[in-house]
């Protein structure tokens, strides 16, 4: 049958010959330069090598995008009998037509290449080194290269690739990481990023149910169209318990999920976390011992550079480690790199933050690239975040209620009463903002400062005198229909329960200060850094 | 070889002979075979017939789809003056190309034949029998014929069909039903699904005037790409006095509109209700006297039956039935066909229901249809609904107020204050969780609990002793600028008011169940079953 | 002319000669007649010009579509080396196919002829006379010429267009008549207006970042897809200071914006408005001295009449100046010219609003259209809202608050207690309505009335005694941390606040009332129309 295929050209009235020789005034009259790597071919060049059908289309004459395992090009034949996923070895002339190469097969016979290998081979990162010198990201170097190795083998195999990300200027930099470095990467090869990566924010500091139930019906959507089952990557999120129902859910739907995510797992044995069953490949620095100043904006930028070796944007990582008050010297290392102040990099991320809140579950697609091209757009979206927080400052530091608590000063508000709504910044970042100037007045002292809404309460504190997780285990056991939930640390978090025991619970926490004991445990209290 | 090409041509009148004679190697030392239908058509065969052309694509040469009033084929030919609408007799050989049968056209002539007489009599369902012995269902056979009689046709003819159904389990699995079997039936013939049908839940227990616009403007979009105005069918919707608005509506501006729907239409004289003039068709247990114990799961899944022959799904029915509570012998019976337990189909109808609190208004396709198939993910669900239920019900358990009134046990809670927000379950399903347990606990008597929200509240009762449509018209009357509103019988409905009136109107309601005087009537109370 | 063609080929190698010979039957026997204007080509037609490439797409046959500085046209050849922007002499015939003409070249070369002037002299409006005689617009013609121009070369040259438009009655009209008459003339041309035309509505009175940010995603999504970067025109919203953030935005990331608003731009200084640094044609009454009477929907009519000399619709004015409450000659102008009257007109615009508030952001596409259409549809909803307005009035009156304050008439009510919440109208309408009640009954005394949220007011009076910008400004004064905001005129407004201090502004409001003195200056207050 094989030998038919050749035949059929030779002895026949050339019924795709309308395709072989379209003069091309520009190359026609060169000698045809053989090329043996698709990624190099230019107008003009002759092509021979095995290659991989990635795609077949018609009606009118047949073009099949082929591979050589790394770069793709479009190749056409009047008919064919060849299929998706057969390897074969083909030969012919390339020509630019609108800007793209096509290649006009000559010869088309089976190939016993194991495609495999050359896919496996092409997979392994080209670039393993980091950015910056650091012993925390040599650590997890391992991490990197397995991952970055799954990720250019998604690419090669043209698999679509959906990337969900926390919606905070951190995860942001991490998406944009990610998806810039793929669509880098797919454009070197030949590969159309429009329908092969998708990237999408989180709202919630988890990858919950509702996203994930939307990633399973886009996924459906692209099946439908012919794609492959998506490889599934979940930036600063993804770590714990909280995420283990929906990564749950996509293990039991025959998802492959890679997560990369720097937020405390909570749960580790032996190096496993909760969610470790349902994951492919895990990159956490708590893993490794580690904690979460080395940030998924920083993560995934230096993963991001070994998927492609070309790729580079010196900022993300920087404005990641501002943005999330990294306080490790890799933050400086980066900020360096970009020969741009802290000052101006800041802004950056501030101006994510702000554009985050108003296009809400929109992926913010090439808009918040321009916060890297355009100083003069940074500038204008700094000026209206400045101006936001001073509305809401405004609003809300007459009607703060501060007091002493046996040494700590302690502060509370009702947000949802005195802060203007639906205007950025939103309550929790009012918060932030209200903390900091008491802290600044109070540097001696403990300060913790506390907004609600009518079933939340932010937590901010200048000292670690009372982690979060504490405050929620104890209204947990002291209030049990409160069904009080949240997460945090030692210095923020965020506390929900069911708004009935709204005041009940503002004075249990008070007492919680109350019990610490402050001032009689001072001594310790002012050793502490 | 470019003198060769021109040799080709000239021999021949055929500008498209290149169409022609592309060797197509599989076949063609086969002697053809002739065939008759369309949908028989294998790579290789002669067809020669009677089609109407459906559509028509250029640029490049002529591509028809073709239908012989059944199945659907490209048809090739290099140029060609005929249109969309035209019934032609054809004849040529069918390829294949990368997967899809292609008609070489050969010759074409106009034709006399009568093609809607051909449409007529495919349109005719080919299965007319339930798939369960029921005399309910034999009632209401006709309407079953004429309904997908008319489905049939719509897809013969490839006027998209929008599916709308109400978001609860049984809608849902109505919805799933036809779109199921309409789209095997389509892919039965040749059509593709893709751009020729829509399914998308309505969140009010109606046919909405914001979901009527919204189906609107989808329509226009399709009429902008040259399809046909949609068939819209309304599912576990549609019958009642609220859905006139949209139904009118849609009459108005020229679409026809089918109703299956098991709801209580409320207004029934001489066996037509509040819809009938704006719809096409319409199928309701009432109108023949049943009731709403054929749930619309039921009905649809029979309907798609009858819609394509060779559609099945057993668990449909079984899983509407029980989410229902539909206390008939048609509930076991279909659970019976399914080969699985009540207690492991009822995960499926819960999850469902999680599911679209997650999901809100998208269709979820693909996502409903994996609970069908993948027995993980309807336990890891299951597991989320129980845990979710767990925690509402520790949040209010401890706050609802009971009280015996007159032998009456009555339960009330402010769903608003001491339920979790944002959290499956939703506060109607908590209200029910909570009634349940109530009525448990009191066997012997009537219960009625009530959950309320600002402007809304949710009635549940475990005796008839008073209608919901009994109590709204007392409010109404009472509390004429409360603005009373609602639905509902003698278990369960909703009511709606103006906030400012909530406390009046509880007591209005406990007032009422005073006037009931259950204890002076009890025998005859306790006689009803 | 048909052996032309052959012969044309024949002595050529014939790489295309399956374009050649398609049987053209209908036209095969005329001669060919030779025109000059794309536009007016017809199937068979010879052709011979300048062109611009517009658009070259493969793979297959090279297909163009190229522009002869007006019309449009697909013109294929087998290959070709030239590429977008080329200017080139061509000649072929024309032949229609699939119901699309198509020119098949003959003959290409480079052309020195200076395209821009071509595009110049068709960009100039080729009517540029209004519909209705007035002074008002006669003195505002330059600004309609300008801007007409810059959208037919828009249109000219495809560049996307993006229209932008406030979501009440008059600004609706003014999207639909840029949007109706681009759209007409890109189809006289041959500009696929599926791509090139984008209209959405704004939910804020003014041109908020949330809408710019989504229109920059859009814009990417446009260029990504080898779009030019879209035209933004910004109707019945744009001109004033509230608007500067997001024109400042769009201008620093290079974006062109139109605006046209009959809104009060605040700041005027030498006919300059807080915008123009940001827009490059801005049109607005106040400009020239004039006021909002002018209203959008006029503006925006007569500005589509002069982009295309074809475009008419008469009621969008007349729906606009009676929905915007112009009492200028103009609107019984424009009421006159469509032969309708005002209270059927009326309905129109009530139907629209009531389309809005269900569709939400949605832009409506094809439904506003059915209401010029269809005087049915406009029936049903006329009555919907007559029955929604009724109810919500029956809800409020009651609990309406009226005292007089020195003889002012003055009423408040709380609208989130007394409004039935979802439903149509909102509380912004419905306090109109209950002003209007009670204006009539109090036709010799002013009336002010107002309705609050929880943190807005709405205002309205029937006098104009106290403006709302002056209410602010005191606000703002006497309650500084309350963050007052919003705007307005005399008889009507919005005040925003922090919820907290709802009470003090209301009792603050009274108080300005009676600081009025209105008792006291009656003579002069009594004198005021």
């Amino acid at each position: 049958m094989e030998k038919r295929r050749n035949n059929r050209f030779e002895g026949r009235s050339g019924g795709f010959s309308n395709f072989e020789k379209r003069g091309n005034w520009k190359s026609s009259s060169m000698p045809n330069r053989a090329v043996a790597n698709i990624v190099e071919l230019k107008d003009g060049d002759y092509y021979s090598g095995t290659v991989k059908i990635m795609k077949k289309s018609q009606p009118g004459p047949v073009i099949f995008v082929v591979s050589d395992g790394y770069g793709s090009v479009d190749a056409v034949i009047k008919d064919s009998d060849y299929e998706v996923g057969d390897v074969i070895e083909i030969s012919g002339t390339v020509n630019e037509r609108a800007g793209r190469l096509q290649l006009e097969i000559e010869s088309m016979r089976p190939s016993k290449k194991d495609f495999n290998l050359v896919l496996e081979e092409n997979s392994a990162p080209k670039r393993t080194q980091f950015s910056i010198k650091s012993e925390r990201l040599e650590k997890l170097k391992p991490y990197f290269i397995k991952i970055a190795k799954r990720i250019r083998k998604a690419v090669l195999e043209s698999q679509p690739i959906l990337i969900r990300h926390h919606a905070d200027s951190d995860g942001i930099t991490a998406g944009l990481a990610i998806e810039q470095s793929c669509k880098k990467f797919m454009e070197k090869i030949g590969v159309n990023p429009e329908y092969a990566l998708y990237r999408s924010p989180s709202k919630a500091p988890f990858y919950e149910i509702a996203d994930v139930f939307r990633d399973i019906i886009l996924s459906n959507r692209l099946i439908e169209f012919k794609q492959k089952k998506p490889l599934i990557i979940v930036l600063d999120n993804g770590s714990t318990p909280e995420d283990v129902l929906g990564l749950k859910t996509l293990h039991s739907l025959g998802f492959e999920v890679i997560v990369v995510d720097h937020h405390n797992p909570v749960v580790i044995e032996n190096k496993k976390t909760a969610v470790d069953a349902y994951v492919s490949l895990h990159l956490n620095p708590y893993i490794e011992g580690l904690d979460s100043q080395t940030c998924a904006g920083m993560l995934a930028y230096e993963l991001g550079r070994m998927i492609f070796e070309e790729y580079e944007n010196s900022k993300l990582p920087a404005v990641a480690g501002i943005s999330d008050l990294c306080r490790i010297p890799e933050t400086d290392e980066y900020i360096k790199n970009t020969g741009k102040t802290k000052e101006f990099l800041a802004k950056i991320g501030k101006g994510m933050d702000f554009i985050a809140y108003n296009i809400k579950f929109d992926s913010g697609k090439g808009l918040y690239d321009e916060l890297f091209k355009n100083e003069k757009f940074v500038a204008i979206l700094d000026e209206e975040v400045t101006t936001g927080f001073e509305t809401q400052l405004q609003s809300t530091m007459p009607y703060l209620r501060t007091q002493d608590i046996d040494g700590v000063i302690f502060s509370y508000i009702d947000l949802e009463k005195y802060t203007v709504r639906f205007k950025y910044p939103a309550p929790g970042k009012v918060i932030g903002a209200i903390h900091d100037i008491i802290a600044l007045q109070n540097e001696n002292r403990p300060v913790i400062t506390i907004g609600h809404l009518s079933d939340m309460i932010i937590f901010r504190a200048s000292k670690a005198i009372l982690p979060v997780q504490k405050i929620i285990k104890k209204l947990r056991k002291d209030l049990p229909s409160a069904n009080v939930d949240g997460g945090g640390h030692e210095m923020a978090g965020a506390i929900k329960f069911v708004s009935a025991h709204l005041t009940d619970i503002i004075e249990n926490i008070k007492q919680q200060i109350k019990d610490v004991k402050y001032l009689e445990n001072s001594q310790e209290g002012k050793e502490e850094k």
